[in-house]
């Protein structure tokens, strides 16, 4: 029998690929943007509106979704599809990053990891397999193995310790998984800055024979050409067959480049998170509406775009609103931004298919070096 | 020449009106009931889902937007509907309430009250005849009367001074607003819950000859009971063929109340915050989704509405988004319960043409008491 969860390579220009990846809730177009769904919402976003602007998959946080509202009580529900309204794809993260980051009194080991809410300090515990039960629960199209993610800078030993815990933790997932045609679980690449333990960890995961690769443990705060370097040295090592995922990643131009070395899928949180922040992606490069300059400038953010955020709004109402922190310029921001996001991923699938993606990636960086419309 | 800001009286019902204002920018079905846009936004909406809800007008704070983004500034930038992307009528306060209520610092005499600004301390005037030139600096389609409203309880000898210079200064803000075709300026009764002083002040108020009338100081704490009365003692000391704005005003209670009593304009914040605060207005009444027990129950807030937030997401999504803080929960609550006040208005608006009110009243009054579905 055939499994339903799928990546078929459509075309590739250089290193970039345009594939798809499809499953019975929908296909991803790849290389695809996910918008991150933390706790079950893309925040001050309703979900038709993202839907709208081309998402085809979005991220849950397993760690958020679990202390709340709780994986028993999302399947009691249906699941998190039919929860949070939102039929198409879900892949969900291991919880293990968050784990680390904003969860209290950590205890780590070969058996998993102990760890208090940061919601009401209750301890819980996570294994490998109870991270897969959990994304079970919550019905995720795409599972991500446990790992451990290390802080950079750190010890060659400790990044080699949390590698092969990493490995070992992917082999108890497979497990856990089993086989579940339409879904997938996908391993994990570590090894933080050190190539041979790139390579090591992308090989061993391969001989899994995984449905699809991400790279962890990048964009934590190392120079991007530290990033690069090192999917440079792992994407040999990965079957060309099997979707590709940058986790956590990035900024416009990451995406761009990272394309350029064959990443096939991206998730961050800085288009929604910027959005917030009063910071805006644009065409143009980054704008930043808390600046006075924008305070009586009524021109759009970008008079081209055919999101109503980018095209209707005046910068001096966006303006306005960032300064009085009213959530309706998060809400524009977030829409200008996802816009943004899945605008430039379109861009890039249809410079792949045209085969004169170097081109496209050489405009759009010219065009963000030219920066923003002079003042008035 | 005839003014282009028009009160037409369609039919009355009892004491109840069916009406409409009429002004360049739009015509406003009476009874009215308009949202809050504080700050040049009504909270956690596009003003275009306000608008599809059914509002004819939105209320503006000049407290606030006098303080950020500044009178004269809106005034550069083409006025406050212009960049808030809103070309339908706009009232705006006079300020007053918000001066007492909000800033430090207040020196209130016959001339005005100084003031310190909340957001950053900075010292402001405002006069009667600065008030009506801020408003007029917003473009504002309805301006409001500077008066002074005191915290009840309060002396009669208080209330009277305040009544009575409240009096003085509609006086010198109709000269200020001198002759504007197409636009209003309302005059506000004060007297807090003195029958004789809110006759006194109504009577005077008429006697200027104003395009329409408030009833202010009201709704600031009393009983029902106290307002209903004052709303009772004032009405007939007002002129029959102009509006009758009941400011801060109310719950869908006091709603149906006052329009049993003659009121034919409300506004509050009570729909925009409450949902902002995890409160439902339903035709069932009040539904507090932070409840437990909403947690599991994958039913709407209410299967019959058309507006999308009470019927195509579930109680336990709800419930789930207001216990994470989510804005999401505030967007789709404050949704739902503008949804619910402007059908509640059109519902009494229909119900006053068939001259059925009081059936109306008493069948939406029943429904509430009714309560909630029963929990699962």
């Amino acid at each position: 029998m055939t499994d339903t969860f799928q990546f078929k390579l459509l075309a590739t220009d250089g290193k970039a690929r345009r594939g798809e990846v499809s499953m019975p809730r929908g296909t991803i177009r790849t290389p695809a943007f996910m918008p991150v769904g933390t706790v079950g919402t893309v925040k001050a976003m309703y979900l038709d509106q993202v839907r709208e602007l081309g998402a085809d998959i979005i991220l849950g946080n397993t760690y958020h979704l679990m202390l709340r509202p709780g994986a028993e009580r999302v399947a009691r529900l249906g699941g998190l599809h039919e929860l949070i309204r939102w039929p198409f794809p879900i892949l969900t993260d291991s919880g293990g990053f968050q784990v680390m980051s904003l969860s209290g009194l950590r205890k780590l080991d070969e058996q998993g990891v102990t760890f208090k809410s940061h919601i009401d300090g209750a301890l819980h515990h996570m294994s490998p397999e109870r991270s897969i039960e959990i994304q079970g629960l919550l019905d995720s199209d795409i599972q991500m193995q446990l790992d451990e993610c290390v802080a950079l800078p750190a010890s060659p030993k400790e990044i080699e310790r949390a590698m092969e815990m990493s490995l070992r933790w992917a082999e108890r997932c497979k497990a856990a998984f089993g086989d579940q045609p339409g879904k997938a679980m996908f391993g994990i690449v570590q090894g933080g800055d050190i190539p041979h333990l790139r390579v090591r960890s992308a090989e061993a995961l391969s001989g899994l024979g995984l449905k699809g690769y991400a790279i962890g443990g990048l964009a934590v705060g190392e120079p991007q050409e530290v990033m690069l370097d090192m999917i440079d040295t792992t994407i040999p090592h990965l079957p060309t067959e099997k979707p590709r995922y940058l986790m956590g990643v990035g900024t416009p131009d990451d995406m761009l480049k990272s394309v350029a070395r064959g990443i096939d899928m991206f998730d961050c949180v800085m288009p929604t998170r910027s959005g917030r922040h009063g910071l805006a992606f644009t065409r143009r490069g980054r704008i930043n509406l808390r600046n006075a300059r924008h305070a009586e400038d009524m021109r759009p953010l970008d008079e081209e775009s055919t999101c109503p955020a980018a095209r209707d709004y005046s910068r001096a109402y966006l303006h306005h609103l960032v300064r009085a922190n009213e959530s309706l310029g998060g809400m524009l921001l977030t829409w200008n931004n996802l816009s943004y996001y899945q605008d430039l991923m379109a861009g890039i699938r249809k410079a792949i298919e045209e085969g004169r993606f170097a081109d496209f990636m050489a405009e759009t960086q010219e065009m963000w070096a030219r920066g923003d419309l002079a003042p008035l």
